[in-house]
């Protein structure tokens, strides 16, 4: 997606440890109207898959999901993170590592809010190592309910989250693949 | 706002210890049609404020913020919670109590991304104790910013967070105000 690269180009910075810092416009402070190019995106992309529902998780996530959902008509749920272990028989509930935070936590679903019947279009900003996405895969299996497939703003490709994704056979579309920073710049695969 | 009465009438569950629950509609599962409404209608509100942003808090003040912030045509700044003193000098920070998991956690917001020239509207989904709006303000003051108002969808007004702000001169738009829960039933202010 060209203006999000080029966003990302222009207003991205680069802080040691080659940590791309996208703040100013994705997950501190909010771009609306990118936001928007952004869920007109996945709804092209997702266009034939009559989903009925948007998965994320707190926080982040949640500010593109309820942009996007606008275009699909359909609820947006988010999964709430939690460091206690959960026991509560309404929610479905995964274990989520954090390489950030370097330790686990829960994420939870109440099992209200996804059926068998529900057709799920994951949505998240980024995609680093796979973690959420692959316990928020797992919340949607433990439904019953049908995965269509994973909507990311920003896929770190060096990072093995992607690939791990796609190699279950699940489909994952991000809009920006950050392949590499070098010399303070950003590449992107392709 | 009547739309919003009703949906609290209709799908709110009242639990054990008078424990109003929405979150089929506001801050589990989110309900984007109602959430434009409710955006209209704090763009109704202030109008002739001139808001050049949105501040928020994560998590569930998000969705709400991004949705209403369309209406603006300005961005969403949410801080974020932490429980490590933040010591950078790059942020504005402010302790907030949380009565619910009694302790307290910083919340913090870039300078970036707050300006002394800024006319901001804080939004949030609910108002109690009013400890995280007191915190969002306090941030607003440190920035040098003027803050324009408080929105907020759900006020508890038998809890002391509204009489609090608005003793202090800060104007507080709440879209339904919730006297109190008596027999399984809500009962509105006015």
């Amino acid at each position: 997606m060209e203006v999000l690269k080029q966003r990302i180009i222009t207003d991205g910075r680069i802080e040691k440890g080659d940590i791309l810092k996208v703040d100013s416009f994705l997950n501190h402070q909010i771009d609306i109207e990118l936001f928007n190019e952004i869920g007109k995106e996945f709804k092209k992309l997702y266009q034939h898959h009559d989903i009925t529902k948007i998965l994320t998780i707190e926080a982040s996530g949640i500010g593109i999901a309820c942009i996007a959902a606008q275009y699909f008509h359909v609820p947006v749920v988010f999964a709430k993170k939690t460091e206690s272990l959960n026991l509560d028989e309404n929610t479905f509930n995964s274990k989520v590592y954090s390489y950030t935070k370097q330790k686990s936590y829960e994420i939870i679903v109440s099992k209200r809010y996804i059926q068998k019947e529900d057709r799920v279009l994951i949505i998240d900003d980024f995609l680093a190592n796979g973690k959420a996405a692959l316990g928020l895969r797992d919340i949607v299996i433990q439904a019953g309910a049908s995965l269509e497939g994973i909507g990311i703003v920003i896929e770190k490709t060096f990072q093995p989250g992607g690939e791990l994704l796609r190699q279950q056979g699940i489909r994952v579309d991000s809009l920006a693949k950050v392949k590499a920073m070098e010399n303070g710049r950003v590449i992107f695969k392709n």
